[in-house]
């Protein structure tokens, strides 16, 4: 009877460090960044470009001159005006804008925006995952995907979230 | 003796027929443009972009904002600061900038510029061909190379002859 014992305090023991270990991992999985870096975006396909100035509403968060990128999935869809498919990739590159001689020309990087779509992932955000990327570094700057980056495109459920068209 | 004048005759008739339609044709060759249309670079790798403005010295020919396109070959030498190879093509795609709630954003196209190396071809002016398409059009705008062109581009010899370099 006593070893019987032993043999159950072992097995529930073992059961119970199964369950924590199970949990650690499966946390540490929702904790992984799931948007990626976007490797090799520059040589993409441009999209547009603008340029926000002082007095612009969105001058604070987003002053400078940004170019749009986007992957071959995402610029299908863009074209065709269809939903994104999982993996479609759109790009907000921020330059600081410098005024030169009455002529506005890049300085250096802000921020590397990202929108990755990945329905499942993403559902409470209209599939799609948002991200920034510091300057030229890989240090992430979203802490809240819904309210810094959603909030604003929820506006565009039409376009599926996607604030650019392609232009001719 | 009449039936070989006759034969010299029609020799010599067919000689200058033959001088006169290659002296045609290849006139015809010379005429023809020779800076193609550069089709399908708005896929090509976007370099940078600049906003020229009322009050800089190249307003009236070049107002508004443009971004630079780079072929493969063209880029790999802009990257590497090397001279171009035969079949490097650089664009200058100009679109006019329209000022709207302190932002400035694209508007239509005034012309697609292009620098095409071909060093044989375009030896008078530093190997590179230079042409323009007027707005969405083929329709050649650029009658004097050499005048309109090359004369500014003649000063960047030290970057072989093109103004852009790639930013980081």
């Amino acid at each position: 009877m006593k070893k019987q014992k032993q043999i159950l305090i072992i097995l529930i023991a073992s059961f119970i460090i199964g369950i924590l270990s199970t949990g650690i991992v499966l946390s540490e999985e929702m904790k992984k960044p799931a948007v990626k870096y976007p490797d090799g975006y520059r040589d993409w396909t441009h999209v547009k470009s603008m340029v926000i100035q002082q007095g612009h509403p969105l001058y604070d968060s987003f002053g400078g001159i940004h170019h749009i990128y986007a992957n071959q999935k995402a610029l299908e869809s863009m074209k065709g005006g269809k939903p994104y498919p999982d993996g479609a990739v759109l790009i907000f590159d921020l330059l600081e804008a410098k005024s030169e001689n009455n002529s506005i020309v890049e300085g250096p990087r802000k921020v590397v925006g990202v929108m990755q779509k990945d329905s499942k992932k993403f559902a409470n955000t209209g599939g799609w995952g948002f991200e920034g990327f510091k300057g030229d570094t890989k240090e992430r700057v979203v802490s809240d995907p819904k309210g810094d980056c959603f909030a604003c495109h929820e506006a565009k459920k039409q376009t599926h979230y996607v604030f650019s068209d392609y232009p001719k």
